[in-house]
């Protein structure tokens, strides 16, 4: 008998070789219809196969990221065995599940792949889906997996060959199609109900442009449907609310060639956004007792000695500048700068915790290729701070940042959000992670603890840890279900060593605070990025650059549209008069088209009684209110930050 | 008969070969007595010189620049003649005028002057000033001249001789005392009644360090003893008010090795000060039309020789970062990207003027030696905007400029400005000034009106107008008394061609617009410099880092002190509670050291009554006032920022 311990703690016996299906019959039939891979020993791994000694095993289904990423990589296999079928000769090199859905590279000889290939390889996979074949994992020796490539004339997976050893090499095989895989795969390909194939690229032998240009094929497939339906829609929605595409039609952003690429040119729309989340960051730290500093962007090369960024990340800073006999560096981070604030004076405990707050602006070098709008960018203001604290003050800072992650949802309309806690491996203490076992451990169960606590939804990753503690990363979606990376959460107990800091604490010694880092809403260009999406563009009132538009019917009213503009600058509402020589209903649909919140249609009736025709964006004619009336109602809204998208 | 225009625009007629002070004294007795210089067709004259043919002629004082700097130059030629006298064998090489008063740079031999001795000097001026020797002119013949200092042996003198030529050789003697000097000088000695001598310096000659090291005597005169009596007291007040000095002891800014010099970190308390400048800068932007950007501090190499920075004033750029085989700059200066902004989108008649804002950081080389505090940096944040408008919208715009500049003076109380207006030079048209005549007279014409109608002080000086238009230069001087250059306000009519800038006029043509660069508070660095100085860090509570100290007698008190602490708070003023276990009247004297504007006392009395007893910095206690009472008042003294140091 060997013992399984599940993910709830609970431990079960069962005979020595038991598959980790027969593990989720035994639980239930229901669970075992929706097992696509299982985790044994935090190892992926196919779920027929046995188990030959106690382990600790978490059954995977669509719900897990390693779920759906074994039921995409199933998807390539079935996908190969119908380009087999229509296009028999093709050879393939590798066909991995990617972020969503999967892709495989092939050589299709002298064929060239057109759209109406899809369709027709779309039906054959459903087809050869419905054929429930199950995927069957078939261990090989070298010698003789040589011999069936080189009898198949296949180079590709000769060259897969090549890399691997005796006892590492297994074939995978569903219906007619057998391949070179580590596997794992789901059961069969029955699982497959709903396939997709959304585009063909050229993509150069192992990435490389002075070899052979292969064909690949990208498809997504789903359990049901629904899902795939869901996800084309969002897709489709998607590709309206693109960023890219709102944000210079809204006036967001700009760039240009001759300032460089990944630089972000923010409009005066864009502005206003920016410095209004700023208000938002700036208050919030605030209340919370942080201090607000303001550094240069640029340091000496010896400040990212110390700090390890050099030479270690060098390839994401931009190159040195050299003047004076030495180098100068753009800073890709803020903390050193902050290290240096928090040391410009000597520190005692009654200064702690001391929350030095900036939205500075790094800079990191991309990949030009990498660049991608406002989401890849190489110049970037990020909402950063760094809490320097003693150990026992650690729990209570961290909470009340997890809360400031909290309120920002809220007033986001973030309604789905995951944190990633990344743990260090004891195993690697002293090299992948600083040597402090008992840090790591105590770290470890506070933040955790606080994830509890607070009943965020969260994931642990053992080894995913930085170098110098314990991080979390923020994983938020959009209303329209796309994931964003928001930001990261670090806990830090190298570099108040590295940087010398240091306080004096109570028995009146020298003693090193740990550090946070913290950035909840991000950077400017990611999050901005972001609510464009997740908004549509339709921005709360309070984020909107344009508040309201007041829209006199002809010049007659000029006058009155004039004071009314003026009541709405006295209260601080972001406000323009439409003067064109335009008919109203021409004035309405263009405003509409910029997304401005509110419109105040003015004519001879309002003009009489000191009103406006209130029309709300994308919801029509919502009545005529008193100018105060309206001016009092919008306030409101704007001081609460009304969330009324 | 030759015809004399004087600076009132009145032409008087006198005998050929009349000097200026005996057209002085055609004008008044008075008059004459003051003028220390002339200035002939722009050209500074000794006043004896005969005039010989038509000129125009300005009457230097005491209150002209020109004036001062002639009466140093002359102080400095009665320094080396009391040298002299007093160090035999002295040889001299040169002793200009420089900012505030003289130096000269002499050969002493084995000889070390000391401090002691600038006061047998200081004797010896006054005793030779009072012979009131005439300074004479003489010209001679290179020849001539070589003679007399080789004979005399006089390396310094016939190495400066070697770069002259017949015909503008002069020698300047007064009592006993020669020079070889292009003069020009007083009329005698018995102008110079206070002397100082301030310093004695090593400098190598030419300012090479392998040459020699000559002795560097630097001083000070004035036209009467009162005026250096008031001159030392300022000194004496500006050691006091040293910004760097104050900076450090109010927690501004510090800098530090690893970051580099010239690079300022903003500590919270500077911070603070940034941010209600910033905040100032908006609301009155905002209220004048202007919109915000945010544009990345650097841009690719073609930018700069576009605007044409590169490679002209390179020197004062940062080096390059090479990236993807390009070029990257930081920024010296915002205007490309604003440039950028403005053609980012297509602009008609109906978007002037347009006015791009932006609190802009900027990076200039500066050679480290010149680094100095907050006023040389290397990293500067500029109050910077940039106006494109029509020609016809031109006069308009700048005049709210000027407002602009007005309404900033008075908020932190400068009494004393002085705006120099620099125009072209039409004889350099198309070489140093760009080729637009018209556009030059035009401009200059609306600028000086705008100044004329505004009734500010101002000066005009031909031939220092930037390449691309006329600019202003605001002088600007500190309560003790210190001029500070606060800022440069240009007019701009090359750059948009340079960016091929246009918009669609009324009559549906491209046009090119005019554009304004100013930036009315400067940058943080220098302006917050100046405002140490001058309010001497007793900030206006709208601009103190920290606006009320709370000092609870004891702790009995600490509830109560919350309370206080949390109103204060809610009505967003700036404070923090002293809970140290001191004695009541060290809290004070701390307090009083950071110059906090309000101390709130507290005990048994005003706790029971909801009451603290009320001390303003500087001025000792002011009475006890409920808490809402000094609330409403302080609140009424920061919204209006009164200037109350």
């Amino acid at each position: 008998m060997i013992k399984i311990t599940l993910p709830d703690g609970s431990v079960k016996e069962f005979e020595k070789g038991i598959s980790s299906m027969d593990v989720a019959k035994s639980i239930s039939e229901g669970l075992a219809r929706k097992v696509l891979a299982t985790k044994v020993n935090g190892e992926v791994w196919d779920s027929s196969r046995p188990i030959n000694s106690d382990a600790s095993l978490q059954l995977l289904t669509w719900d897990d990221a390693d779920g759906k990423s074994t039921f995409w990589h199933s998807s390539a296999h079935l996908m190969a065995e119908a380009v087999e079928a229509v296009f028999p000769g093709v050879k393939f090199w590798v066909g991995p599940a990617i972020d969503k859905g999967f892709y495989y590279d092939m050589d299709l000889g002298s064929t060239k792949i057109t759209e109406e290939d899809l369709t027709v390889l779309e039906k054959k996979m459903n087809e050869l889906a419905k054929q429930n074949n199950v995927f069957t994992r078939k261990a090989m020796p070298k010698k003789e997996a040589v011999e069936y490539f080189t009898n198949k004339g296949d180079e590709y997976k000769l060259d897969l060959l090549q890399n691997l050893t005796d006892g590492e090499i297994t074939f995978y095989n569903q219906g007619n199609f057998t391949d070179l895989c580590r596997g794992p795969h789901i059961p069969h390909t029955g699982f497959i109900k709903a396939i997709k194939l959304t585009s063909i690229a050229g993509a150069y032998w192992k990435g490389d442009e002075k070899n052979k240009q292969l064909t690949r094929i990208y498809g997504i497939t789903f359990p049901a449907q629904k899902e795939l339906d869901e996800y084309l829609a969002m897709l489709e929605e998607a590709k309206k609310r693109d960023h890219r595409k709102l944000g210079k039609e809204l006036g967001i952003y700009t760039m240009d060639d001759n300032v460089g690429q990944g630089l972000i040119l923010w409009m005066p729309n864009g502005t206003v956004i920016i410095e209004e989340l700023e208000r938002l960051a700036k208050e919030t730290e605030n209340a919370a007792g942080y201090k607000r500093v303001v550094t240069p962007h640029i340091a000496k090369e010896s400040m990212y000695l110390t700090s390890g960024h050099l030479p270690y990340y060098a390839d994401s800073m931009f190159p040195p500048m050299e003047m004076d006999g030495e180098k100068y560096y753009l800073r890709a981070m803020n903390c050193p700068h902050h290290h240096k604030i928090f040391d410009a004076e000597p520190k005692s405990y009654k200064d702690l915790p001391y929350r030095v707050a900036e939205y500075g602006t790094c800079y990191r070098y991309e990949q030009s290729g990498e660049l991608f709008g406002l989401m890849r960018v190489r110049c970037l203001h990020m909402n950063d701070a760094h809490i320097y604290c003693s150990k026992d003050q650690f729990a209570q800072e961290f909470k009340a940042v997890n809360d400031l992650y909290l309120k920002y949802f809220k007033i986001f309309g973030i309604d789905k959000y995951v944190m990633r806690l990344s743990l260090h491996d004891p195993e690697k203490l002293g090299q992948k992670y600083v040597n402090e076992p008992e840090l790591w451990k105590e770290t470890e169960e506070l933040v955790r603890n606080v994830l509890i606590e607070t009943g965020v939804p969260f994931t642990e990753v053992k080894g995913e840890g930085a170098f110098y503690g314990p991080k979390i990363d923020v994983q938020i979606w959009s209303a329209i279900g796309r994931e964003f990376t928001l930001a990261t959460n670090q806990v830090d107990f190298a570099q108040s060593r590295s940087f010398k800091l240091s306080f004096t604490n109570q028995q009146n010694q020298p003693e090193i605070p740990l550090i946070i880092h913290r950035a909840p809403l991000g950077t400017h260009e990611r999050f901005i990025g972001f609510l464009l999406e997740h908004y549509a563009g339709n921005f709360p009132t309070w984020l909107a650059p344009l508040q309201v538009k007041i829209l006199p019917i002809s010049d007659k009213f000029a006058e009155y549209a004039n004071s009314v503009l003026q009541s709405l600058k006295n209260a601080d509402i972001r406000a323009e008069i439409d003067d064109r020589n335009e008919k109203i209903g021409k004035k309405i649909r263009d405003t509409e088209l910029m997304k401005v919140p509110y419109m105040l249609v003015i004519g001879e009736k309002e003009m009489n009684e000191g009103t406006a025709s209130i029309r709300k964006h994308g919801k029509g004619d919502s009545g005529t209110q008193k100018i105060e009336t309206f001016i009092s109602a919008i306030k409101q809204e704007i001081t609460a930050r009304t969330n009324n998208f």
